[in-house]
């Protein structure tokens, strides 16, 4: 039996999703035991159900079909409306969620994965929103459904800070982290260390699609502030809301500060870190000069890296990883395999 | 209900094994909602069933009691009656399998686990052997019965190489890795880069405890072509026996080589690593240059690391980690955490 997967957002890592399906179908069936049907689409402009399993192959084929063009497709976003289709069917599967959301609001997907949840489906998310703004009560309502929640995609793509934290390092206590989580900044950081002024790294950055038109989010350290967040509390349980992170970004950085780092032999990066401070946790992001022993000073360009101190495994350090649409693809994949596969 | 797990080996990777359970039992509950009982432990001299649950706590309390003059001490090694006990009250758990286990025979862990898969027992292994002579059978008879077959604690303990290569990986095709798979040899390795001869190098880390008195199993590279085999047989389903892998290792060391290494900017590393020739994986283990770009260049001492390349997720390095007996017991805890937790 397929399992069957609804995809809310059709933007770049939604179509990156459904041409990385198309190619590892057959693997996902060979390797796992497992068969993943793609059987609606949901985006703002309309919602798409599949007439038949692997319906989803004809949007990738040799000649792909718009979506909007295909004959089931429904003008009008409601995935009420496609749940109530598979509740008719007495079919559940997971919510492969890439809806841009807001991080103040959490929406539109805040609603998705409530939905998600008291529908019985399980949830990987590759976007931020709802997890930064309602973790707690998503994560409840998942644990008391027994029902997945996971957000690899949303938590650094390929670089699975996610899984290393709560698989490699389950029954450990986490006493602290330390992570480049935001490519878009160090990437800034390594062209001002190569000597180019912020402005002209940040318009380079730009061009070259690393950084957004806007970038505030991630050079004024909130796109750090919201994985570290969300880092923190599926790890250690702590309760942050953004407000609780201390943020420091890097418009400030100048040649001046790269210099001095230099001068000690360090290499200034910006980190996200949890640290424990008279037994209780505490979340901050800033600029930090790390030293060349450190599992994170030779990343350079939009590399990035954790390193995780544990009481009983010692340092444990994860880096690299792309971060790219297809590598978010394959984020949210490895999720479901994981969701789903036995031992 | 509790969990029961039965051990087998008493040795420091066994006892350390009992001392974590019984530090980290609350917290297994309180954060995972599993409650392990450690309920049998079988060693060459005899058997232990605890009478009660929770007796276990006795061995690691104020006064710790040797497992030999506890009431419930069986003389002679049985697995089987073990089993038999547990069947009888119709109960079922995880073997923990500590053995020190000869790596041409994989006894006498090949019994046990064989054992264990064919009475409906899960299994986290700390110890070799058997998986290197029998692996493609035991994984098999585990997947027919949905039992669990883990081993971190065999695959470099607390570094978490089989949980990034098979959950954070999952899905993505793995083009090849590198690794520095054995403290020991990197330990000597470092300290020859220090100035040391090879003689003065393993004598002190044998008076450090780093390297056995029979050293040969490291310094020949068999450590480290044992660990690449299950992690290649594992992660891209070869079938390695460790007659397939070419295997060099660090005796032959001197100084010039180190020095010539240097030349060049780069330190000279004992790599076991997979490549992909022609369509077809390769196993081997040897010396190589790695320059200070490479994710294990900063390796030195006892640290380990694994670098994996894949088709979607580009390159992800996974480094440092414990490997004394308290983080092997870590890594079977993990283990049997992953095995039994929801999601």
């Amino acid at each position: 039996m397929p399992i069957p997967l609804v995809l809310t957002g059709y933007g770049n890592v939604g179509k990156s999703f459904v041409r990385l399906l198309a190619e590892k179908h057959e693997d996902c069936r060979t390797r796992y035991g497992l068969e993943f049907d793609l059987a609606a689409i949901v985006r703002k402009s309309g919602s798409w159900i599949a007439d038949r399993i692997g319906s989803f192959f004809s949007l990738t084929g040799p000649s792909p079909q718009v979506l909007e063009s295909l004959p089931d497709w429904l003008p009008g976003r409601s995935l009420s409306r496609v749940f109530d289709h598979f509740d008719r069917l007495g079919k559940r599967g997971a919510l492969i969620e890439c809806t841009p959301s807001n991080w103040r609001t959490g929406e539109p997907q805040l609603q998705f994965l409530h939905e998600a949840f008291d529908r019985g489906w399980h949830v990987a998310a590759a976007s931020k929103g709802a997890l930064v703004v309602d973790f707690k009560n998503l994560r409840d309502k998942a644990l008391s459904k027994e029902l997945a929640l996971k957000f690899s995609g949303a938590t650094a793509a390929a670089l699975p800070t996610l899984d290393v934290a709560t698989v490699s390092l389950a029954g450990a206590r986490i006493l602290g982290f330390e992570g480049i989580l935001t490519g878009t900044t160090n990437y800034i950081l390594t062209r001002l260390e190569q000597g180019l002024t912020f402005a002209e790294a940040l318009e380079e950055a730009q061009a070259k699609g690393i950084a957004e038109p806007d970038p505030s989010m991630d050079i004024d350290g909130w796109d750090t502030a919201c994985k570290l967040l969300l880092l923190a509390n599926a790890s250690v349980g702590t309760k942050f809301t953004i407000k609780d992170i201390p943020v420091e970004g890097i418009r400030k950085v100048n040649a001046r500060m790269i210099q001095d780092a230099r001068a000690s032999g360090n290499s200034l990066k910006l980190l996200g870190w949890l640290s424990e401070v008279a037994g209780v946790y505490r979340g901050e992001v800033g600029l930090v000069p790390v030293p060349p022993s450190h599992p994170l000073y030779r990343l350079t360009g939009t590399s990035k890296g954790i390193v995780f101190r544990t009481d009983t495994m010692g340092q444990v350090a994860v880096t690299d990883g792309k971060s790219d649409p297809r590598a978010t693809a394959a984020a949210l994949l490895k999720d479901i395999i994981n969701i789903f596969r036995r031992h």
